[in-house]
């Protein structure tokens, strides 16, 4: 099949236009947004006139199904609250133009799907998390955003696009491209990535409750004042860790609100979000009880108390090799001697999806590094020589599926 | 003359229904609010009806004025984000009550102040500095709050009730009745405190710019993490703090805001309050400079940037003798014994005024120490006696004005 590439990054740019930030090519399309649901109403047009046929579920995962049994290629359209122009939006992108390459070409059969909430303002994954049967519906519908607006009261903006649930059973795997969003290949100068395993993550909000009083009468010996417990844990945290960890494993406080947040008050409340990753599940889990151990002896020690929310996580999924021998083919294909296998840091839907079939995924450099920002970026030569890889996989795949 | 405790007591529980919070006495009356202007609106119509003459200049510090030289009483009727009712507020209803029951008295000439955003939406004690020479109008309006409201806007909300500037010039000097707001007078079981000096204040916003990144595919020693440099400047700031303060020192931070403050993104940015009080001057000034190393000393060890914003602060400030010897009297009158001398540990508009009139104050004991909350009380039999105690100084003073 031939990938047409003026195509393929025509219409990337364009679904950048939904929820530009004006600041580079980053965008502000967070899950349900006014700009989220626009694209979604873009990407569904651009479907149908591939010849697919367009399906959301109630999540406001958004499918274009090929007939019969088809391979699912896709990512999300959702971004970060201050994202990047290609993280989840460049496989979707992807996934399209090899459809309608593969439709041109009389096959193989290849589907398109753009996931909901990949960024996580509810969860983490929360739409691919739904449809592959991690989190039900009504357990997902009461999450809220650090706004306190539930996941059932959002996803009602996309209420008159859903056409009902879509059955993984349609597939025969799926494979996503994604952005790095990470400093490896970028440095050592590498086209392209085939991932081998994705980590697992772990992440829980923790509220530390003390006594919110007056700034310049409270002696500090009486005080128990929210922000000084989270320091105190972060920096305990930060020592007791070092015995258990990798290079590889990462850990993140990102979110803090102390409560009221005035400078002449005690704050009486901290909440903030714990995460942490790695691709050792036993590891994940030991880290998950230093995390509980010290977050509760340093409320016992200031006189606080200490609450711990619903912990949100994914295992470690290591990726099919079916799949992944058919990217490697088409890495060797188009980038001879200058691709490599590697983890991935960071979670995708295809975690979620592997539970219902097989999933392979594909990374392409991200300069400097950077994403979830808006200076995230890849170059365009890059950006097609991902879009090849895949369409020499499923070339090959389609002669076995 | 004689106060009505009645009358005194009907219009204090008045005041607190503008903004009642529904949480006990609680009352949410920010500066500029719409609460905040409905009680200066009807606060107006009270010292009318107490023959006063109303003026409200351009921040919004609202006067009622007697004829010819006088005595002004008050403090401020705007409240914390999350503020107790009696925190400013009983303030002005005593000096409301003196002013009437002198009036029908035949004397002495009472006037009556609510100042403006005492409790710093914009600054620290905005509307008495501004009034007290301590700040000039085009600077109070470049000021902004934690949402980036400017007070030049915000004190468009008062506009419609201005009448122009009020001259110090009008007033012999000013005394203010206050709760304690910490727990002295409440441990000690004591009625009434005489306020020998009030502590300095400094308050400063820094800011820490790191590189907003990933936090699944960033390696740890790669981070420029600001959360992380918060809670490195906080430990370190502890610790080298130790041997300069006292034992009636304070320092806090109070608000943290985090930029972007997604849990999946590691924080590029971090703004948070840095306020610090003392009686001495120099331990201010020496407390500034640990603070001003420590947040650079941090930048550099973890590759941020760090900026210091606009200092606001206030001296310390001793009381006019003649005014405090009065309050003295008129304390062992009403609780013979059962009174003290003692430092303010909080800020009050009397350090505003003090630039332009000989000032004192007055403290009675806060249920708890609890102050800045919905919880904050006081016995009615208290309140009642701070009351007295001002009647009978202003008496004295009478006597003397």
């Amino acid at each position: 099949m031939q990938i047409n590439p003026d195509r393929f990054l025509a219409d990337l740019h364009k679904l950048r236009s939904f929820g530009a930030a004006g600041v580079g090519k980053g965008v502000v399309r967070p899950a349900y947004s006014d700009a989220d649901v626009a694209a979604r109403d873009w990407l569904a047009d651009q479907m149908r006139d591939a010849g697919l046929r367009v399906e959301m579920d109630r999540m406001g995962n958004l499918f274009g199904l090929a007939d019969g049994p088809s391979l699912l290629m896709g990512s999300h359209s959702d971004s970060q609250p201050e994202g990047g122009w290609l993280d989840g939006a460049l496989g979707v992108i992807a996934a399209l133009e090899v459809a309608r390459a593969a439709a041109e070409a009389g096959g193989p059969a290849i589907s398109v799907v753009s996931f909901q909430d990949e960024e996580g303002r509810f969860g983490v994954t929360t739409g691919s998390a739904v449809w592959g049967g991690h989190l039900d519906q009504a357990a997902a519908d009461a999450l809220t955003d650090h706004a306190g607006v539930t996941l059932g009261d959002a996803r009602q903006a996309v209420a008159h696009l859903v056409t009902g649930e879509v059955s993984p059973d349609l597939f025969t795997g799926f494979v996503e491209l994604h952005i790095e969003q990470g400093p490896t290949l970028d440095t050592s100068g590498e086209q392209i990535g085939v991932v081998t395993d994705i980590v697992g993550i772990r992440d829980m909000k923790i509220t530390f409750d003390g006594q919110q009083n007056h700034a310049g009468t409270t002696p500090m010996h009486l005080r128990r004042d929210a922000f000084q417990a989270v320091s105190a844990f972060n920096a305990a945290l930060n020592d007791r860790l070092r015995n258990v960890v990798t290079p590889q494993t990462v850990w993140t406080i990102g979110h803090v609100t102390l409560h009221p947040n005035a400078s002449s008050i005690v704050p009486g409340r901290a909440v903030f979000s714990m995460q942490w990753r790695d691709a050792d599940a036993d590891r994940l889990g030991r880290m998950e009880q230093i995390i509980r151990d010290t977050a509760t002896e340093i409320a016992a020690q200031q006189g606080l108390a200490v609450s711990f929310g619903t912990m949100l996580g994914l295992e470690p999924v290591a990726m099919d090799p079916t799949l992944r021998t058919a990217l490697e083919a088409g890495a060797e294909e188009v980038a001879p001697g200058n691709w490599r296998k590697m983890p991935s840091g960071a979670l995708h839907d295809a975690t979620n999806v592997s539970r219902k079939m097989p999933v392979a995924m594909l990374f392409v450099p991200s300069i400097g590094g950077l994403s979830h920002t808006f200076e995230e970026d890849t170059s365009e030569a890059d950006l097609v020589a991902g879009v090849q890889v895949l369409a020499r996989a499923v070339t090959r795949l389609g002669s076995v599926t």
